[in-house]
């Protein structure tokens, strides 16, 4: 399909350029042009273009999609099953128990349900781990959800061949829509036997690694009692990120760790919903920009945040980094939006979703300027991070295709079959647990 | 108009009462009948009904709309101006020469862009403290919202006078949509003589005064200097809190303080957003609730917050409240919405909107169920305080209109004539400023 979106606002997130009024031309998976109104005149004139749609924006913004940089999707079964609860009880009595019943055509229509609010929220990309790959690579496919996958290998869950075979599998070009990178649960879910499978699987492929990282203190006191390192050492420290790659949620970390992660060239995954909803505390954010450490975003699973939305997520990364430096000035919202798009992008291997320009993948969104949460228009960018909201999500575009707009899904299926079958698996599973 | 919810979950918020199925039923500006759908059913047999609007709400749920007890409203002028500053910067080069510059015409028509954004996210009623009494109650009456005022009085703008004046006028039964609370600025921008003068007048009218309270360290300590005492302390000797009332932020308090709230019967009023943007801390809600005070959930002003969302604010109420007691068991889900529903009405003298019976003021919300994000059910009232969102407001009703209904607003004007006012007074501000 070609798509011209004229009348348009347009932030490019590329370094250092400001938002202009112009157009943005999609030809099937790529953007076309992106240009001011007298540069689009000007292409007009030079060559012959036919759309399928022209969309007057009506001066509405088109931004590349936000990139939700952690995510365990299928958790959406336990969303609001669990809460109000102290850390050990919400996973070993409510967590564990579920999962252990949860079937891989469970974990596809779960992920689906997750892809629907995922693109309410203008949410392009996740960068998931959970229980059964291939089944939400199907459902990442048949939502035209872009997935990037990690492994949630540990001691009791998954092996290193799992891992490397859907390496192997999920990151064929037949596929474009689903990547694979390397990954494991946790330290703490790991024995050393797992972590050395996993460092050599990393050198085999000279390849990134990504895992749970120094999410809560008792799992950095934890490490430090059983091998006299923090996490970040530790794993360093077998060669884990020898080749790069990142942590999840990364909220206990130490001085020197900053200078580890610094020095492997780590990306930091923060979960701001998720880390206060179950109590785990505030990350360095301005600590980690300080030492010019990448900073991505994601919602983490609906278990516990329970939204799986990035306007909620970028609000708590500059007002929990507000509270913690008790610094009003402390991390700007232009750069909370680097973090959700950019750097979200470049954690995920997705180096042609960053940013809106020729040749880039067409992963972007309109943000509705017509709703008053965004009026006046002092300053757009500042406004989609401390007044916006999935309401002003008027367009989500994955791959040149538009799966949401005006309320309306285009994901291959009827979003009430698959909340009826989500209903299905909760109803089936309580039974079991009774 | 009369109308019929039928096919509705309902959440009444009256103490102890489960969420269950049944209908709603409005006879102009009250509840004219809740109940299951046997009850129903049963006053259908024995009365003879006729409705102007029979809605079917497939099975979504209807509950009181959210008050939010605390605004600035016509500050959505400075949404986006003035953000990532330090707060004395923000305040004196920021905030106060726009609002110098600001008129009682310019108030109404920023009013009422406010007033389009809390019915987006269902609020029905605002306690409002800001600079032109008579223009904001204009513009709520024009627009259908309900508008509980307070005064901003302090040693630099309105006075003893005006607040009386205000109180008298603004109380009249005629205008069913606004009323009037004593009130003054804060303790930090009022002479004794100020204080004295509202103390006067709360003992004149027995009545309850409501003021901004021990909002930053830096408030309370130059209290302790000035007279010894903190903010509760000083305003409470000071024969203030007489006939009850309450304060705004309430963050940094004592425990000597909690037994003064307590023992005043005092109303605390969290802006969580807004603390937290402004670097100001988190407030002790969950020592608040030990003491049996009852809180209330206000969004402050666009300046400070900057999105006008009762979502927002109900999820920043619990995680902050989890993250400052490291216990992801504190503050539970529905304790937050009896924060935002009831105990908001009642600190606003609104006991007719606090919770949905027969006849109640119709101040009702429709939560759209058949959204992702609602999905599946397995708690209504933690989806709504965890993963709830603007974009699940389906309508707003206030005294049995219907103002917001699928996101259009019915307030006798145009939301594109709105932005327009606010982006001339801008324009015209702007230039003087310069």
């Amino acid at each position: 399909m070609q798509y011209r979106f004229k009348n348009a606002r347009i932030l490019t997130m590329e370094e250092g350029r400001q938002i202009f009024k112009g157009e943005v031309w999609v030809s099937d998976d790529k953007i076309s042009f992106v240009g001011t109104d007298s540069e689009a005149e000007q292409r007009l004139s030079e060559i012959s273009c036919s759309w399928d749609r022209e969309i007057d924006c009506a001066g509405d913004l088109i931004m590349p999609g936000f990139k939700d940089a952690h995510t365990h999707s299928a958790m959406t079964l336990m969303r609001s099953r669990a809460d109000d609860l102290p850390l050990d009880e919400w996973l070993n009595k409510q967590i564990f128990p579920v999962e252990a019943h949860m079937t891989g055509e469970d974990c596809y229509h779960l992920t689906r349900l997750a892809v629907l609010e995922y693109l309410t929220s203008g949410i392009t990309a996740i960068f998931e781990m959970y229980l059964t790959p291939e089944t939400i690579a199907a459902a990442c496919r048949d939502t035209g959800m872009r997935c990037v996958q990690t492994g949630c290998y540990n001691s009791f869950m998954q092996s290193a061949e799992l891992v490397e075979d859907m390496y192997n599998k999920l990151n064929s070009p037949e596929d474009p829509l689903n990547t694979y990178i390397l990954g494991f649960h946790a330290e703490y879910t790991s024995s050393p036997e797992v972590i050395d499978k996993m460092a050599a699987l990393a050198h085999k492929y000279q390849a990134p690694v990504y895992t749970h990282l120094a999410e809560t203190a008792a799992e950095t006191k934890g490490c430090v009692e059983r091998y006299g390192m923090s996490p970040v050492k530790y794993l360093s420290s077998r060669g884990i990120f020898d080749y790069g790659g990142g942590g999840y949620h990364m909220v206990h970390v130490s001085e020197d760790d900053m200078e580890i992660i610094k020095e492997k060239g780590l990306y930091v995954v923060t979960n701001p919903g998720s880390n206060s909803k179950l109590a785990s505390g505030i990350a360095p954010i301005s600590d980690y920009m300080k030492h010019d450490i990448p900073v991505a975003i994601g919602t983490d699973g609906p278990a516990s945040n329970n939204a799986l939305d990035m306007f909620r997520e970028m609000f708590l990364v500059t007002a929990l980094g507000k509270l913690r430096e008790e610094d009003a000035s402390a991390i700007d919202a232009m750069e909370v939006l680097k973090m959700a798009t950019v750097n979200g992008a470049r954690s995920m291997g997705l180096e042609d979703c960053d940013c809106l320009a020729e040749g880039k993948q067409a992963d972007m969104i309109r943000i509705d300027l017509h709703q008053p949460n965004m009026q006046p228009i002092n300053n757009i960018a500042k406004n989609i991070v401390y007044s916006g909201s999935k309401q002003n999500v008027k367009m989500t575009m994955i791959r040149g295709v538009i799966r949401y707009e005006d309320g309306v899904f285009n994901i291959g299926d009827d979003p009430e079959n698959i909340y009826r079958q989500a209903e299905l698996i909760k109803e089936r599973i309580d039974k079991t647990l009774v």
